[in-house]
């Protein structure tokens, strides 16, 4: 590894980190809350460890595709570490663990909490918690490189490394213009959606809370009663179809962008993402039917939930846990499935899922035709065999991340049903499990060992496992 | 496909099985049992479809791979419609589908029982039910290869379709020969265990069913309470180790007859099968040390359960419900492992879970050594890209299968812990599962529906998947 250039980008990061603080101090500062100060020393830690990090320019700026695995894993535990700081300096947490669970949790748009009372909290706090997850949507990588000059190579290999999906293609020949280009779109969308929020009769502070959560799916509510409180059919409409619009691969809307909405429309992963939509709402409302007895209410909470489940973000109109048990299945599996890839949603992601059922497809299809050459298709194009390969142990490292974990945080003797959606919840950066830890509560009765893992869960389900693991192999930290 | 030839192997298969229903007619006999008479129409059934699809003998009788798969999926299923009538015709069950569920849980090893009250069956029903799991675990159509002259290529195919693990190997050049010696080594280390129970003061006729469903991995008990019932130390740590013997690859024991014990001690497969147990029961052991406060009762417990699930017999010498949660996510995980390829216990089996590892640990070295070529090894040879892959997909299968299944069954509004390990149970064929079908209950409960998804569930993954999807592709149908 060249420990000298990977010093040099995690100090630039870290001094991004530093400047995306500001706007939660401005929010202190806007409703004079003396919770502002808890920002003043993480700022000035940050900024003198990041110019530290920073001081001698490396000369070999060389990076390969393990350093740029190594880079985004350490970029993400040292923010998440860092931005808990402002979190514990505040107070309102009962141990720092407690806080870096939170952080990950927001930064992973995982929107887990172990806070049972956010309506305590200070405004610049809330905000802080739910800027995290409109900065770890889009990737914070994505956004440094967005802003940082660096060869095409080594922007490939971090962005490779951060942007989640089974393939990672460049919208524009310039990695670094892909990266602007997608930073555009995700702040047009989220302005947009802050003023649909706020025709709704949504207060500005709530509107751009809520707004990052959709944006980046994370989840993290700014009221304890969550989006119920808002008591809205209109906000819960609004927030469903933007969920789901950020579900969507961001190259499309990159393709409407410049005229080529056509294209757009013709992505086969687009087609797999409505048909589950619409499927798994059909059901849900057919299904929780007789919990309301009325049409419109079934289908606007089957929607909701639906949308919120697949992409990830793990808001809730209504505690799924009274919903009957179908349902809840149902809901079970979309928290693997995941939304689009290339999207702000965690999960499996769809375009995975499609490669697993047709490469199924043609294992069926060889045991008829031995010596015909099959291939897997994904968007019209062949499937080279190293994707596919990687694919498939992709899904098996994934399973057996949630058997480990699962089994992991038993110790603490909550039952099966809470540890395994728990987990699943974190892996793929919902939120909300079943069993104890519904919609409606927070994980905060886990022990901080449990924490801990789940905290790392998020991360690896958010980085797409391999990564992290970089990060823990002894052979990362070595030089070349 | 070549129908003439699947229609005249499956006629022999038939006739196979009426035969083998007469050492049930014969302990009727003995107990001048009036249900004796419930196994006159089901012989007389099957000899004359037997017959009749053997009629006209086949002049081409080339078969492919896939005509083995379709073959073997419709003995199984034949084979437990047909089983499934003397339960039928003797009265004592609800349904047919009932009495079809009970016998393919008794073909496939599985042991989910749907009968509440075995105590009141006849020895004549309780002999053919235990005795079914001696048929299937070795496999119908190994058996039939082994009385029959069939040629090498076709012996193959079917061999290849039943026996389960990743590889399939021959343990000598011709596979009628390979058949025989394993069904040999089977029997005796069948009479040898009955002779171990027969001296723990185990009744004839209990050491006979016992050592049937011990061997085949199966677990179905002729005692309503299980084997509790016998309050015996002796004879649980009999089972125990039987169980674990009946779990290991069957060529190593063919290796140590021929005089090469060291070949089978060296066994890579065995090493990660004794590891797995020892740890298991060590952790388990300790973990409900509290609830039997002595040493000797928690170890000779987790020994039982940890043999027992991961050989996925099913039995259970202590209802592992009151275990600690930590001990029962253990039990879970050890549904999933399963025992060695080649054994008669089912699961993922050890072999595919030390590919699914090895395999993860090649991606993570690939990524510091992007040139290089690397291979996984599995008894020090390389595994073959195909196999790799196979394996992965198989994976990925099981997975969506489990997924599905749980989807499906959770209509009937049980909890998802219950439906959950249901699905493994059945699938891994185990027998009992957590939550409300644990190892003291049963799944009658579950709707005809439910049991007829969980009976598929058990063929499936005792056929390893693809055969029984073979079975439900049109393709498969259709004439060469």
């Amino acid at each position: 590894m060249n420990r000298k250039m990977i010093l040099h980008i995690l100090g630039s990061i870290l001094i991004v980190e530093a400047f995306l603080m500001l706007p939660s101090v401005a929010v202190g500062l806007i409703y004079a809350e003396s919770a502002t100060t808890s920002f003043i020393l993480p700022i000035a830690i940050l900024l003198a460890l990041g110019f530290l990090m920073r001081w001698k320019k490396p000369q070999d700026t060389t990076i390969y595709a393990r350093d740029g695995f190594f880079i985004v894993a350490a970029a993400w535990l040292l923010m998440s570490l860092a931005g808990a700081l402002p979190f514990y300096m505040c107070g309102g947490f009962d141990s720092f663990w407690d806080c870096f669970f939170e952080m990950v949790s927001g930064f992973t748009t995982t929107g887990a909490s172990i806070h049972s009372n956010v309506d305590a909290l200070p405004h610049c706090i809330l905000f802080w918690r739910s800027f995290s997850h409109w900065i770890g949507g889009m990737g914070v990588l994505v956004f440094v490189l967005a802003i940082t000059p660096l060869s095409e190579e080594r922007s490939m290999h971090l962005m490779r490394a951060e942007v989640p999906g089974p393939i990672v293609g460049k919208l524009v020949p310039k990695m670094r213009d892909t990266a602007k280009i997608l930073y555009g779109v995700y702040s047009i969308m989220t302005v947009v959606l802050v003023i649909f929020l706020l025709c709704g009769g949504m207060p500005l502070f709530d509107a751009l809370c809520n707004a990052f959560a959709t944006a980046g799916t994370g989840g993290f509510a700014v009221r304890s009663a969550g989006i119920p409180y808002y008591n809205s059919a209109y906000i819960e409409i609004v927030l469903a179809v933007f969920m789901l619009l950020f579900g969507i691969n961001f190259n499309l809307f990159y393709f409407i962008l410049i005229g080529k909405a056509k294209t757009a429309i013709k992505s086969e992963e687009l087609h797999w993402y409505a048909a589950i939509v619409g499927v798994s709402t059909l059901l849900i409302g057919i299904n929780i039917f007789p919990l309301f007895g009325n049409t419109f209410e079934s289908f606007r909470h089957a929607f909701f939930q639906v949308a919120s489940i697949i992409t990830t973000t793990g808001f809730a109109s209504y505690d799924f846990l009274y919903f009957p048990a179908f349902s809840q299945h149902i809901i079970v599996l979309l928290m693997m499935v995941g939304a689009c890839a290339g999207s702000t949603g965690g999960g499996l992601k769809i375009s995975r899922v499609m490669i697993l059922i047709k490469s199924f497809g043609q294992e069926i299809k060889r045991l008829f035709h031995p010596h015909a050459v099959t291939v897997v298709r994904l968007e019209g194009k062949a499937i080279d065999k190293s994707t596919l390969r990687a694919t498939l142990s992709y899904f098996a490292v994934y399973i057996m991340t949630i058997c480990v974990s699962v089994l992991l945080i038993s110790i603490d003797g909550f039952d099966f049903t809470t540890n395994f959606t728990a987990v699943l919840s974190c892996v793929n950066n919902i939120g909300p499990g079943l069993g104890k830890f519904g919609p409606m509560s927070n994980f905060g009765e886990y022990s901080a060992l449990s924490k801990i893992l789940l905290s790392f869960d998020m991360l690896l389900g958010r980085l797409e496992i391999l990564p992290m693991l970089v990060l823990f192999t002894p052979g990362a930290w070595r030089k070349n």
